[in-house]
């Protein structure tokens, strides 16, 4: 018998699933769109049918432990997804009780960053380290913060919420949840697609995004950009990784992390915004921490680290791998 | 015999003791001036002598279970004070190693706003909370954060340095410590006083402060200019009171505390600086937040809060107290 846990990464446009033993490794990989399940029932009965072929597809006897799910504005202490706003699914949704009454086996749920930052701490760059935070830089920005060797889940689970803190003093772009100058207006996939727009307005100098609406904008697009020497594209990653920089030095001043790990779209764009991050970090943090805090890229594999993050929920127990 | 704990808070201006029993009272308390010993050899010395006279003054037989020194710039993972900028001794002072030469038992250090949340968490108003924040508001900006039921530590001991995250991205006021927009430079005691001189450049109304010197200027008399409808005092509190506000709702979206403990001399100001907190706050929060974080004011006896809260360190072991 092989010890797997049922891993579910629950995403606004995709939802994947996989069998995740104790290294991490994801088995039997599904992936099929969360939003031709407008119903939660019907969502939930897939759920657990692909387990259920997942299961029979992995061809030796295997003993299910348990299965841990992440999602977007999840509460672990709750069990619950409360008002996501990219999903279809709105109010609070009973995750754990529902999908419980469907599969007979503990159940957790937990935010889809943190359950990034518990698969780094279990299977991937930050084994070993108690104090770190896993920054998730994609469509939006999602943060897992573990300190003291725990992750830390706020007093109803919706701790880590760093996309939505005001950088502006109230002077700033709008966020998805209406926070003006909240972080993840600037810092995200979504953040530099809208830099570069500003800065086409605010400079007159050439350059090949003023040939593309805003919708067909990309990230890999802003990248190549800047390899050109566009100059609004080059300013963009400049002014995302001063943002950026300011934000961890004050994250910094919060728990001290030994380390930053980052992953997600916006850190596709390598050097571009690692480099000017890098400068900028060190220059904005206090003296107290200078040399002391290690940005990271994640090593877990990209495809199936949400999956094993999910997962790890189940895997972990007093901090430490159950195996 | 009755157990007791050697409690220090060593600040900028006094250094204050006492023996604390395990409900967090206070005995023989006794104060000196820090700055009339330069030298930190005579200092340390005269810690043991100040903690010999409190054990004979103390009349019935005690067994001492430690001394907890709760400085500003300490750590408590390196036992040390580390460039304090209000403290004569300067580079790195290895308090733990020194005292512990002259003092038989266990010898613990901690941040002074670590010191105070541990103080709260055992003796205080936060006794049974395992998600809070203490916010220390005198000359500077102070914070101690307890999650999952622990003080967060840092890496290597200095979390918490929340008076100098920068609110403004790098647009703003000046920290002590060079901080560019730094919380502390609005959100303090002389915060308060800056934004008091700020205003009466910005506006031409009449106030009573245009007879008074910066060098002059006491919180007492802000909130008195207050109470009589001053108008520069009313903007004052309510522009501190918007940027508290602010910084607090970010907190907030970091580790979801139940409650904010708030201490220090701007919280003598009352309702003049705590109403407009409290609107500002609930308007900030994120929606998941809202109405679920408390704010309250420390109810430790404000004199031995200190002292309590350094000896905490020596009477906690598990997070509970050891009697």
């Amino acid at each position: 018998m092989t010890d797997l846990v049922i891993g579910v990464d629950i995403g606004g446009t995709k939802t994947k699933l996989g069998l995740v033993d104790s290294k991490g490794e994801c088995f039997e990989k599904t992936t099929f769109r969360t939003r031709e399940y407008p119903d939660l029932e019907d969502f939930l009965d897939k759920i657990k049918d692909t387990a259920d072929k997942m299961v029979k597809g992995f061809g030796r006897p295997v003993n299910l432990l348990g299965c841990g799910v992440g999602a977007p504005n999840a509460s672990s202490k709750m069990g619950t997804i409360e008002n996501a706003s990219n999903l279809l699914w709105k109010g609070s949704v009973p995750l754990v009780k529902k999908l419980g009454e469907r599969m007979d086996m503990p159940i957790q749920v937990m935010n889809d960053a943190n359950a990034a930052a518990l698969g780094e701490m279990l299977f991937g760059g930050a084994k070993g380290m108690t104090d770190f935070m896993v920054l998730t830089l994609g469509t939006g920005f999602g943060a897992g913060i573990v300190a003291n060797g725990q992750l830390i889940d706020g007093f109803d689970g919706f701790a880590g919420e760093l996309g939505h803190v005001d950088m502006t003093m109230g002077d700033g772009r709008l966020t998805g949840l209406g926070v003006r100058g909240g972080l993840e207006a600037y810092v995200s996939a979504t953040g530099l697609k809208r830099t570069v727009t500003q800065l086409q307005s605010k400079y007159m100098m050439e350059s090949r995004f003023r040939d593309i609406p805003y919708n067909n904008l990309h990230g890999e697009d802003i990248t190549r950009a800047a390899e050109e020497g566009d100059p609004i594209a080059l300013k963009a990653f400049d002014y995302t990784a001063k943002i950026m920089a300011q934000a961890m030095a004050n994250f910094t001043a919060f728990t001290q992390p030994e380390a930053f790990i980052l992953m997600g779209g916006l850190v596709n764009s390598g050097k571009w915004i690692l480099d000017p991050l890098k400068q900028y970090f060190e220059s904005f943090l206090l003296e107290v921490y200078r040399g002391k805090v290690k940005i990271l890229l994640s090593t877990t594999e990209e495809k199936t680290a949400a999956i094993s993050g999910a997962a790890a929920q189940i895997w972990v127990k007093d901090n430490k791998i159950l195996a």
